[in-house]
């Protein structure tokens, strides 16, 4: 569940009419969560949404039908809201659905359905009828206006942050050498939830000592011991929106190697957010970090990229990355980021057998420059 | 991650790959994570699977090649393993990998490849070369293995069942009047993991009083209070399986009417497991709860399924549902249950206003009849 005003889900509504009209498509069959919570503030595990030119058919089943009759109602109702409950299947009622819409060419997310879902439905929707309606596919339909937030997102996605600044501030109590990683990961998605998250945003990372070179390392039975680096890497959802943050602390007083690699990281962190502004391409934000990274002979030891969206989805457009050859096309038209985009920064270093550097803020591009939204100290602290 | 020893992932590839010789295919590629995990053990969220007649692929980006070489030996070694490592896309490495095998027929998992990526390898498949492999539609080609379970499966969700209900029995403790449902559902997560789970296997239940006459309530600032049932549904993922229980609790000494229903309820959950056996069909497991309820009047109060299957997934085959008219054929040669199939028998009774009642547990088709592996009193408790 989020809790966008109507206003909110109206303005969506309209932007994917427009879009969908510009491929002459006469309703859009949206069957993503993370769209369709988008379309309609629904946070379940199991709907489709048929967007209309005049009606949002919101199809689900018996468990969600009550939370579905809410959804009509108050500050935050779905606009043109119509459910439809499923009686046998889903995509039986879809296509029952789409029989009845009298439109001749019906968008659906292609990079969402499965070849047996679409196969299923083309086959169904030729047998309905004398004149079966078109389905054609589209890309990125709804999420190429969810990369840019709205005012309640934007809101949403701030006292996120603030939040998972404080529970980040609190959680160093629970560092102290001799701890189980496993244990002070328990702690941190305690801490998550009494913050007011509905959830971990995915598994937090504990890593500590060699288990820190690892950029995906799973928290386990290893102590934490003098002199070890250990990453800390944890979000949060609050009220359907995901927010990420990372620290890397000290066990006991850095070696002179330790303080200059967390230097270099550091550095690449601020270098990174310096060079976000409308309008500046994502590769070149990842290559700021990069470009620092190598300064201090640390190129290589950056394997991933600089940053991801951050929205519904924990992983989302933009991504600041490299630029992939013969994948991201040469033409940067569409590379630019813009007000309103809500991204990690977390360049990192990583050196098998001893351990790594991770470094992680949160940041909105403004209509002027850029914004952190998480706010905890960026020092290498000692435990 | 999970544990299988070399012997059984043997065994799986084995079946896959006699199950595409019988489709005519030379190999095939494995893109749902489930089923990545069930013949590799591996556990990461990124990866594909190539099982051609020799070799598995397995295709990965840097984040997890370190744990993708620690795949190759040991006593849980995948056979055959072959890393490729993903350059610039996982697609592109894919499209590249396929050209290489010269293969004619190359199966994929309509259920789970969506339409544009279906379409991008298609399309580049067949610009790659002269005579470009066939990409050839397969429904279920791992999941059919998967729904009857292995000794090494057995084992650990045999364990995981335990565990969990040692963590039903101790959370008790956690019930009181007063306490807010998200406060419970906390400390039942908390229990989670400390019982060695991995993670709560899905977003634990607490629904009191009037709450719980919605199956999928969610836990919120409700406390409870004298006369409430409380519905308690939670699972847990062990080493990769999932396991899920459910419990409905009294706050103080339960009404008439609450014993009725509660009673009712029990009847049914044990007529369902009463009705479980090799060869019964599942749609009769789920007739037996349902006409056990429908006897006490309350079969319109059930409008949910029996059960459903337990493995890598918290929801998989076989699903203990109605016969859905129009969707599931009826003929029942596919519907019986047979030895090694997991999966939860949960029936429930909700009355908007009023409140609900679930019991849930998980059962095991043995040879001759059934194994409940969990074991927490069915007693309706007073707290």
């Amino acid at each position: 569940m989020s809790h966008a005003p109507t206003d909110a889900l109206r303005r969506r509504h309209h932007l994917v009419r427009v879009a969908a009209a510009g491929e002459r498509l006469d309703a859009v069959v949206v069957t993503a969560l993370p769209n369709i919570l988008y379309l309609t503030n629904f946070g379940g595990s199991s709907a489709v949404v048929v967007l209309a030119a005049d009606r949002l058919y919101f199809i689900t089943d018996f468990r969600y039908v009550t939370a579905a009759n809410e959804m009509r109602d108050g500050p935050c109702a779905c606009p043109g809201f119509e459910l439809v409950r499923v009686d046998s299947s889903y995509d039986a009622t879809l296509a029952s659905l789409l029989g009845s819409l009298s439109a001749a060419r019906i968008g659906f997310e292609a990079a969402h359905l499965t070849v047996s879902r679409h196969r299923w439905l083309t086959a169904t929707l030729q047998d309905g009828g004398a004149a079966p309606p078109e389905l054609v596919a589209t890309e990125g339909l709804v999420e190429r206006f969810r990369v840019r937030k709205d005012r309640y997102e934007l809101e949403t996605l701030r006292e996120a942050a603030r939040r998972l600044s404080a529970v980040a501030s609190g959680l160093f109590e629970e560092i102290r050498r001799g701890r189980k990683e496993l244990d002070i990961a328990l702690a941190i998605d305690w801490r998550i939830r009494q913050a007011g998250f509905e959830r971990p945003a995915f598994d937090t990372i504990v890593a500590s000592g060699p288990n820190a070179a690892l950029p995906h390392a799973r928290p386990g039975e290893r102590t934490l011991t003098e002199g070890d680096l250990v990453v800390l890497d944890f979000g949060g959802v609050y009220d359907s929106y995901c927010v990420d943050l990372t620290r890397t602390v000290s066990i006991g007083a850095p070696s002179p190697r330790v303080r200059d690699v967390h230097r270099a990281v550091l550095d690449a962190h601020d270098q990174a957010i310096a060079a976000v502004a409308p309008g500046r391409s994502r590769f070149a934000i990842d290559q700021a970090a990069r470009d620092t990274l190598t300064g201090y002979g640390l190129g290589d030891a950056f394997g991933h990229g600089t940053g991801h969206g951050l929205g519904i989805e924990v992983h989302e457009d933009p991504r600041v990355t490299r630029r992939r050859p013969g994948v991201d096309p040469e033409s940067g038209d569409n590379d630019a980021v813009a007000a309103g985009m809500v991204f990690t920064i977390e360049p990192g270093a990583y050196l098998p057998g001893w351990g790594g550097v991770r470094i992680e803020d949160d940041v909105v591009v403004t209509e002027s420059g850029v914004e952190v939204i998480t706010a905890v100290t960026t020092d290498l602290l000692e435990f």
